[in-house]
């Protein structure tokens, strides 16, 4: 199923990693707020254009480069639906430049409800007999807190339109422990419990490449939880956030992959879109700025992980 | 702070409900279809047309008798960006109208990101130095699984807008035992260890009647739990959906209240949007069969659980 897609975009570029857009506007340099600022005011319409134009850029920088995008919700409902409208034109454009987009949303919700979402980001939806993709994704994060019947919905969308999922296991923010390292009785922890479910929802969408549809979330900064889990689900692809800025390393992130250099997808977001400002960079070079950092990241992570081979 | 004003609608229309607006189109007569098919064609602009014609209708219908509703984000992230534009217009009209406004949008994420969301839905964005509000609700459903610092951003922007988070502890879905219920090593379940973080996070929030800013997602179809999730949890207001369609009557959810009727506010969605079809009334009283269906809700609810006394 779909992450096979991923995986083979992985192999092509021979880049393990992905690019997250979690553009806010203050990343983006000032000529480009400028103009937008000039055609639509200090507006949410202002700001959602901005990052439009910005993301552009970035992809058109790195889709030679990087395989996959990971545009973050979060970012684009701030600017509210102008700014879902820049999270579809974004979605739009890195699929035209052939990269796979990873919507992260982390959604969650019963089994009705999950199946509106499934059908926003992965499927299509039904408009008086009209079939339309309202965003068009390749795959979605989510958060498996309700269980089974708030999954199958997504796993039957990715059945019928080759998409995929990233449950979230290890998450990379300090907090996380507090709950995702509790022990259940019997000794299994809840990240664990939670990464045994990713390997009973992907059983029903094999691979081509050894790995299923349902990926798990595990955050590079917590490099002993990603080896366990790693040993643990070997049918499951990791997408691995908390590189760069948040801590992570490439010996952090090594443990994730397998001998064949598969099993994940490492992401850095503002490490990447950031870098023109973190390296001194003329504004006007801000995508050629997150292409070397991108080429630097993919290269840390090869040194460590060597080839990959299908 | 803010679910203060929640339970201040609340005694005021002596109705402790909240009208969830699941709107799909399959639940909007054709009439309202045909219209807005006819001005914009079966597209995803069409279809956020009609559901956002039949929201202000039951609006209309329900604002006098009840005093909140829950518009369910996927419902509106299925018609893309032109439905994110449907759920600003729907914030803005139950406002208008006097309502609460609860997002029902199960979001989660690291700290950096939850500022993101809690801008996007109960604060304003910076958009070069112009403050605005994005979708400008009352109070926004969230995910605890990432723990504390994936929530703080959201009491800062509590404290400071005056608005309310309700945290998902034990969800109304069959599948939600599978994790929620597992004892952690000291016998407390996941869901247990949800409400208490509830209570610690809501500390920080105090309220004039008795509940903090931070209340708690409680199935009406787990009854058993909720009785002891009150027990628990003095302090903490609770949502309860479930009610109607989803099996929850009003014995089911008589425990989630207190000796004053105060303590929880009950949901219905599919019970009130579908109820002109439940009815076989004319496809032109949907607004006033959904009052009626609410009047018979608060009516069942309120014979359990007494006058609400502030």
């Amino acid at each position: 199923m779909s992450l096979d897609r991923l995986i083979e975009k992985i192999a092509a570029l021979q880049n393990p990693t992905v690019a997250g857009l979690d553009t806010r506007l203050e990343y983006v340099p000032e000529s480009i707020r400028a103009e937008s600022f000039g055609k639509f005011g200090r507006t949410l319409e202002g700001a959602a254009d901005a990052v439009l134009t910005f993301n552009r850029g970035v992809i058109d920088a790195l889709c030679g480069i990087v395989p996959a995008v990971k545009p973050q919700c979060a970012c684009y409902e701030m600017y509210g639906w102008q700014g879902m409208r820049a999270l579809r034109g974004t979605i739009d454009y890195a699929k035209k430049k052939g990269m796979y987009v990873i919507v992260d949303g982390k959604r969650n919700d019963i089994g009705s409800t999950m199946r509106a979402y499934a059908a926003a980001y992965l499927g299509e939806t039904d408009v008086g007999g009209e079939r339309i993709a309202a965003f068009g994704a390749d795959a979605l994060t989510v958060n498996g807190y309700l269980g089974t019947d708030g999954i199958r919905p997504l796993l039957d969308v990715c059945a019928g339109f080759d998409k995929g999922i990233f449950v979230l296991a290890k998450t990379s923010n300090p907090s996380s422990d507090e709950l995702q390292n509790q022990s259940f009785e019997g000794g299994e922890t809840l990240y664990e419990a939670m990464g045994r479910f990713c390997a009973e929802w992907g059983g029903s969408l094999p691979g081509r490449h050894g790995y299923n549809g349902v990926g798990a979330v595990v955050g590079a900064t917590w490099p002993k939880q990603l080896k366990e889990l790693r040993e643990m689900l070997p049918e499951t692809f990791f997408l691995v956030p908390g590189y760069g800025t948040q801590g992570g390393t490439a010996d952090d992130v090594a443990p994730a992959f397998d001998g064949n250099g598969l099993g994940a997808v490492v992401n850095a977001s503002r490490t990447l879109l950031c870098a023109w400002k973190e390296r001194g960079a003329p504004e006007a070079d801000y995508a050629k700025a997150a292409a070397a950092e991108a080429v630097r990241m993919r290269d840390a992570i090869r040194a460590r992980v060597g080839a990959i081979r299908l």
